[in-house]
């Protein structure tokens, strides 16, 4: 059995311990938090809550943690700093910072001789795997990428600081229409406009001026001035009834030309449907954390990403069962 | 420079030497053929074909030798064969014989401290890829995969040898209704004549007995009786002029459940849309042979398939600059 332990219980955390409980092989040794421990009542029965500082004290007790904090402070601190006595799995997803990030876990993972794999998730994550495959078949193509139909954490952070809005959901949608000319070898160059619509749902405080919240919406900068977007209001109950889920997903496609002469076409297309976007990343954490303890066990230590490891790593089932069923 | 040879000069032969051409750390080294050297003509300057019996003499001109043999009878004997003196990459495709390829071809690259990559394509190949992560995240979930809208050659060959029957192309047609029932989660159990339907192309000998031909493909075990067929009588002039190509493509499809108590659904789907059934496969044969290439540069051998190399060995790309473009 792979002993799992949980370094913060939000979403993730939570979507950790689920994915745990559906593979066999694996079984949850402790949840680390920030909170009191004594407050946080977690779903599996008899695994302990201790505090995060304390999770040192009970690294030879776990042999994967999986870091469920946050990108933008979180994670930097902590899988550099965890990865000294643990092999960890985060889910970093600041695009931009990836080689940093990189860097930092890798020293310090080759200095414990840990496994640390960063970037986890579906993007980056199966998405990033996915151009690489279509990139490295398809040498001669074009690359798009379109994420939704979903609810995006960030801008709907960002609708509720609007003067006015009591609480809001923003749902990033793709266009069709140019879902449709990409999957039709069109290569065509989109706008960030032409590529994404972007919903808003926002229940106003009372008495609130809802054509300047509108207004202050649309015109913001970075997160909506650059999109068509919608502005719908309704009750509380309304965005509590219809739109409490996190469902997300997307669309990467690749479209690239073979031959002699470049005369043939082909779309790579792979697209998520997901109900829940948390739950769904943190099945792809949890069996990264299958290939870190393996790959550890081998006696390979630093810095790897999804790019670094062969799939049959991710499987709880042997090689020849693989070639049997599989491939 | 990756030095590429290829053996056997059909249509994966011709592909494979197109792929060469868009990858700029690859060249074509020889090509070796069981035809007389001198009636092979090739589109590569400057290029020698020798005789496929010469192959071995010219092993140290060669990093990695492509078989373009097919799987019935060519490639269960030239793959153990050229592995004793080349790191091969083949496209063996008869999933059930997997098993066996495999072991003889590990046998021998192990003797020989050549890497083997076997059954390397879109399926067994990518196809193969996706249902390995799908079921590694979705550890709940059901299985799809559709192949076409594409030709058949081996159900085209089928038609041919029916009395009568000058000429055939005929197309694997997924069912819309099937693809869209799996989308929507709906985990249809479908039987195989739900999944596709066939759509056959037949050009009759002058005089032959068109409604015999008919019966004969419709009621073909195997073949065709467990399908909804059609057979459509056109000319030569037609069949040459409207179904000269050989395109193909499918889906790929995992439908699971996430959550304490499976309460929530993903889709997962993968998706080709290939003008060129070959040069699409021999797109992926050659990035497979860069990671034999330097698999072996780093000292390993034996036979692998596609679940056993990390994605990052598949490109001309270094590590840090997959990072930060492609993650």
């Amino acid at each position: 059995m792979i002993r799992i332990g949980i370094l913060g219980y939000g979403n993730l955390g939570r979507g950790i311990e689920c994915a745990v409980k559906q593979n066999d092989d694996m079984e949850l040794a402790a949840v680390f938090t920030r909170r009191d421990p004594a407050s946080v009542k977690i779903q599996t029965e008899g695994v302990p809550v201790y505090k995060a500082e304390d999770a040192i004290a009970h690294k030879d007790e776990i042999d994967v943690l999986i870091l469920c904090g946050g990108s933008a402070t979180d994670l930097p601190v902590q899988t550099p700093e965890f990865v000294k006595s643990f092999n960890v799995v985060d889910s970093f997803d600041t695009h931009a910072n990836i080689p940093t990030h990189f860097a930092n876990v890798d020293a310090a993972a080759k200095a414990s001789g840990k496994i640390g794999i960063i970037s986890v998730g579906w993007d980056p994550g199966m998405f990033s795997l996915n151009r690489l495959y279509a990139n490295c078949i398809l040498v001669d193509g074009s690359d798009y990428t379109f994420w939704g139909k979903g609810v995006s954490q960030g801008h709907s952070d960002a609708i509720r600081r609007v003067k006015g809005v009591k609480n809001a959901k923003q749902y990033t949608v793709p266009v069709p229409e140019a879902l449709e000319a990409v999957r039709n070898g069109e290569n065509p160059e989109l706008t960030t406009r032409q590529k994404h619509t972007r919903e808003c749902f926002v229940v106003p405080e009372e008495g609130a001026d809802l054509a300047q919240i509108e207004k202050d919406i649309k015109t913001m900068p970075n997160y909506f001035s650059d999109y068509d977007t919608t502005v719908t209001f309704i009750t509380e109950e309304e965005l509590i009834r219809d739109h409490s889920g996190i469902p997300h997903g997307g669309f990467v496609i690749r479209s690239g030309k073979t031959g002699w002469n470049g005369e043939n076409n082909h779309i790579i297309e792979y697209s998520l449907k997901l109900d829940s976007n948390p739950e769904f990343t943190t099945s792809v954490l949890i069996a990264y954390a299958r290939a870190a303890y393996r790959l550890n066990k081998e006696g390979q230590c630093g810095a790897k990403t999804v790019f670094d490891i062969a799939p049959a790593y991710l499987s709880a089932k042997s090689g020849e069962e693989l070639r049997a069923h599989l491939l």
